[in-house]
């Protein structure tokens, strides 16, 4: 499993209709193979920026099958224009989770 | 229920000897009051970064409680000197979660 994470800074402004326009775009990635889960979360120390949490099954399932997909191009006319800076997306995978 | 999130940039050379003491260091935070679970993933893009994910019930629960612990003071000396630079630390609060 890969976790995705990106960081994302909302223009000032625009936190609400960009919390309203995730909850549809989030429909989008769920139905892409590979997801498993997702996440949003916003920052409680500095205004207007989230963070993106999605599990995927392997790398190649968001950097390839999603991003090429034609889904893709309609989260991308949602999403990417409430973002400033754009946002560098990571992948992680695990190295200890909740072992204990 | 809110989520810490520190990305740690361990010096080069030391990923190796971090992970192993992770694995000591993260039974002090799951003693502490409020600490509800936690991960740590490891970079595919970037060698040495981590991502530190945690739960805790509320945000003082983190920056009061353990933070305000002996049993930091302990993390602090076996965790602290591997980061470089000292990574920020945030906390978040939940927007969508795996909400379909």
């Amino acid at each position: 499993m890969i976790l995705e994470v990106a960081i994302l800074d909302i223009k000032p402004n625009h936190a609400q209709e960009f919390e309203k326009t995730f909850a549809v775009a989030q429909h989008i990635i769920s139905g892409i193979n590979g997801y498993i889960s997702h996440q949003l979360q916003k920052c409680i120390e500095k205004n207007n920026r989230y963070i993106l949490l999605v599990n995927w099954e392997k790398l190649e399932d968001h950097t390839l099958g999603f991003r090429g997909s034609k889904e893709y191009q309609e989260w991308r006319t949602l999403l990417h224009h409430f973002y400033e800076p754009f946002p560098d997306v990571e992948h992680y995978e695990s190295v200890y989770t909740n072992s204990l």
